[in-house]
């Protein structure tokens, strides 16, 4: 396998990191009494290879797609949502368009394809492969020539994210059905049982959880020889998630921070250091999601999630929630007095 | 006992948070999939008795006061750091100045008595009582005209915030030594081994925890008689903790949602609780300190905090780290389209 997806990612700056860490011990505080945002802020300055590090720009790109298996009933919500909430998102009625608005974040939308014609607008780029991915239980999600312009399309969101100067790359997903793809791809990453990992997703009942489970089973069977994680994402994924993939590796390349949203984003950056190990580096995970699957991708990142509000959502919402979190911890460490400038005594 | 602190707080509306939940499940997202996001909108609804919160309006206030206790070598900093971060904090450089710029927040300072005189600032109140509290090992904390005078400067502090607008108060402590009189305060509320609650503070190492348990353990001995809230709080606290307990019961009296920093603060508002049952509901706890004894506080209080960052700085500096967790519940609840305006289709 040869592809732009295994370039190594930028490494991270340890000078900066240990200036930012000898910074920190400066400043007008108890030695390490800002906790997280004392490591979030050094962890940054090495990501950015910087002393001061900074999160203002913010780029959140939403990778929106259909997934064939909604055939299978998998959703409680009926499949023409995925363009209705792509209309929303750039409308302003959305819970990330709100918050994108909040925090004065760039907010785009790629459409990867869905059943419904797209919507024309400026902030939402019309990339179809396809109405949907292929019915996974009967067939692989996506042709290898699908796949890859997938992945394609997720780098190129971070190309134009990297072109408008963002210091912090957000990814989120839409499309109906897609909790079911994410799901089997975390069976397939993690070797644990499907009933371990399925949930509720916008909110199926214990009827809609056990078909969904059937339904994930059928997929896995069909797909048994699928081992190698881009055979899985192929096979098991939608567009939006091979897009998502494509978008953490090409921003670890590109030496930009990702704040990973909840379950399906968890998923696909999993899928992504599986691909290309040195990925992990450049990934803050946002949430703990109330999703069930979420805690096992995130145990196998080996990362604690910055805030548990029982998120559950998508749309890179649990993401975008931690954006201030960053800021405020950059805020802190460019801007607090160190001892000697403020004549504050230091520990005795 | 008799006092303006007895009188009742205002009533929640419970007509608005049924409003505001009903409101919730119209907004373009499955019912329940914002979590925390919800339950914090809705119940701020219920204080502001409006259908649509808000906490634009944040005050910080930081009562500050020097412990008698210092005099037994509980803190790894010296007593002068008290003053001189006073200066800090209105200075800019300290972690809560730089938080409440950020966060466009109104910050001052009540001094209720230091070691080294106090500074003279438009944004610092001088309310000294006196240089120090008395030395919880050999005397009462305060007498009781003083803890009255303390109670009444952190009403007034909550008169002026409300005067100003104020949406959301946060109350913040600078005391060195002060881990040290909020443990004993919480040994005697919470009736667990002094050993169980007691922390390093700033610093101390194991050699200092230990002699710091002792000291309690001889506060405690020579303070066996005081069993009403008050009593604890006049024999072992400081002023800026008996000022942080006065405006914690006038924010709940006023109708002001309060946003509770931490150990020494929930110290506080647990006591505020013992004293006036009604101020709990006014309260929301925005992060689990590192402080060991915080998590016994938090228990007692029977709520869950929204963030746990592992601080341990004190100043409102962890209150002020949730603000914007509120205010982007706030912006969720007002501004998100509903099912109707964005023609989305809701669950099938």
């Amino acid at each position: 396998m040869q592809g732009w997806f295994l370039q190594s990612p930028k490494l991270l700056s340890d000078k900066h990191r240990d200036k930012a860490a000898a910074w920190q011990l400066q400043l007008t505080k108890p030695a390490g009494s800002l906790g997280r945002l004392e490591t979030l802020a050094i962890e940054l300055a090495a990501m950015q290879h910087k002393l001061h590090p900074q999160v203002q720009k913010v780029d959140i790109c939403v990778f929106a797609a259909d997934q064939g298996v909604c055939a299978e009933g998998v959703s409680a919500f009926p499949q023409s949502v995925t363009r209705q909430m792509i209309a929303n998102f750039v409308g302003g009625g959305a819970a990330i368009s709100v918050l994108a608005k909040s925090l004065e974040a760039n907010l785009s939308v790629v459409n990867l394809g869905t059943v419904l014609e797209s919507v024309s607008h400026a902030s939402i780029f019309d990339r179809t492969i396809a109405p949907q991915s292929g019915n996974i239980v009967n067939q692989p999600a996506m042709t290898e020539a699908q796949l890859q312009t997938a992945l394609m399309q997720g780098k190129e969101a971070l190309t134009r994210a990297k072109k408008s100067g963002c210091e912090l790359f957000i990814a989120g997903e839409m499309g109906i059905g897609n909790t079911t793809t994410a799901t089997a791809i975390l069976v397939k990453l993690l070797h644990l049982p499907v009933s371990d990992l399925v949930g509720p997703g916008t909110g199926l009942n214990a009827k809609g959880m056990a078909h969904k489970v059937e339904v994930i089973e059928r997929a896995l069977a069909r797909h048994a020889d699928a081992i190698l994680p881009m055979d899985i994402l192929r096979c098991l994924g939608g567009f939006e998630i091979a897009a998502l993939v494509g978008s953490y590796i090409a921003a670890a390349q590109a030496g930009i921070p990702v704040l990973v949203d909840g379950f399906i984003c968890t998923t696909a950056a999993l899928l992504a250091c599986r691909v290309n190990p040195g990925v992990e580096r450049w990934l803050i995970l946002a949430h703990a999601s109330a999703e069930p699957g979420h805690k096992a991708a995130v145990q196998a990142l080996n990362k604690e999630p910055l805030l548990d509000f029982q998120l559950r959502l998508g749309e890179a919402s649990g993401a975008a929630l931690a954006v201030p979190l960053l800021r405020l911890a950059c805020d802190l460490h460019n801007n607090m007095a160190t001892f000697a400038e403020a004549g504050v005594a230091d520990k005795t």
